[in-house]
């Protein structure tokens, strides 16, 4: 696994980005995801606490495991939950390949923004179903930097976004995961695996999602790798700067965007 | 406008793709449209039909008068039709850029699979807005070929899907369309412009889509175009091959193929 300096989620900047990200999308991820009260649940790869907070909102009555590999991240998660007055929230650190629980702990395993990360995805998932009790959900969110497509299109957007791609390989992971969901929760040996795509479709008619979306969320996160693709050579300063350019003119009046997330919902 | 071999809809495979296409994806497209009894409603662009006997059907008290610039379609429109027993279409034959029909003669128009084969396509709209009453709304749906994506990826595969957009771009038309239908629609003057995107998201747990859409109606489009690419030099036999087997490759047990429609509403 290479290193780079592009770590997801640990500058200030990326921080603020995955925040605006969880407001803007929650309604279009998270509003079909509600545990029963008294249900046991793994959040596994909590980072932040990002979808932490909206996962304890969506489901007040439900005890919530939150576990990330990062002390920082927790320290920053615990804080979050605690200035919104959330109180179904436990953390523990851990990682994901060998969590300190006992075979099926939990009623319920939720894994966003994380499967994006590892390098063997398919395996982490089968690592966690043991946790799971029979019968018991899996609900899984990524989403998918090769679903992006915008006017005006631009070659320079598509090959700085491309980049991003680049660099998440070199760490390990994989910014296409979206698509790949159904196979992968599929050959960890869950059952009744349902993928549903989430589209967020950007226009000037939706001034939310331009400035949440297309703006603060995804051309910022593809803008914060620029020194990285620059150091890399990559692409030119002049390219990168159309390519950024480019995606920024897809928020204006008559510009449109479109990026997909994809969540999967299975049991065990 | 270069002319080709490839036009669209007009071989007996193409039509039998259309048809195809049609129901497969009728839930998707057209759950959300019923016009009310009595409503005047003129389907510019009918084609063969296939889009037709949906709208017909879904408002069964309108009455529609469906057009179209081929007498040869309009032949088989109105077999269709007739053959399933509906009684509420009228057809005519004319050019969309000059219709015969009197100001604000309609209470709504829709245009589905039309826009893409334009060269000027807002003047289209333009043209259109006229015929509608005020306060009439106006339907359009297309596709957007630059939306498809898939598992596994394949680069052999949206090349072959860059010649099909190369190839409807050489007979004046635009396959990347329907991202760009809400500047479009706004820029032809209508108000309370309102795009959704249809995603068909197709994984080997929903078989039907795997054959009625995967492999029948997109990977059989684009492999409708190959003898006019090989005549064209646009790719070579043997990456074309590649590309469309990897087309095919996405419709297996693991594979997943994306790819979105657009549906704009509007009034005038």
């Amino acid at each position: 696994m290479a290193k780079n300096s592009y770590v997801h989620g640990y500058s200030p900047r990326e921080s603020e980005r995955l925040a605006d990200q969880a407001e803007t999308l929650t309604e279009l991820l998270h509003h079909d995801t509600h545990y029963p009260a008294g249900s046991q649940v793994l959040e596994a790869g909590c980072g932040i606490g990002a979808q932490t907070v909206i996962l304890a909102r969506n489901s007040p009555g439900a005890r919530i495991m939150s576990v990330d590999i990062s002390e920082a991240s927790l320290r920053r998660a615990q804080e979050k939950v605690r200035q919104e007055g959330i109180t179904n929230v436990v953390f523990r650190q851990g990682d994901i390949f060998h969590l300190p629980f006992e075979p099926e702990s939990f009623d319920h395993i939720f894994v966003c923004f994380v499967l994006e990360h590892l390098a063997d995805p398919q395996r982490a998932l089968e690592t966690l179903r043991p946790l799971l009790k029979e019968g018991g959900t899996l609900t899984v969110i990524e989403g998918d930097h090769g679903s992006a497509f915008f006017h005006p299109d631009s070659k320079d957007a598509h090959r700085a976004i491309d980049c991003l791609v680049k660099l998440q390989q070199q760490l390990g992971g994989n910014a296409l995961i979206g698509r790949q969901l159904f196979p992968l929760v599929t050959g960890a040996g869950f059952e009744e695996v349902c993928v549903s795509p989430r589209m967020v479709y950007v226009d000037s008619s939706r001034p939310a999602l331009v400035e949440g979306f297309t703006k603060l969320t995804f051309t910022a996160m593809v803008e914060g790798v620029g020194p990285e693709v620059e150091k890399q050579g990559l692409m030119s300063r002049e390219e990168w700067k159309r390519g950024i350019a480019a995606l920024y003119r897809t928020a204006e009046e008559d510009g449109v965007f479109c990026y997909t997330f994809f969540k999967a919902t299975a049991r065990k």
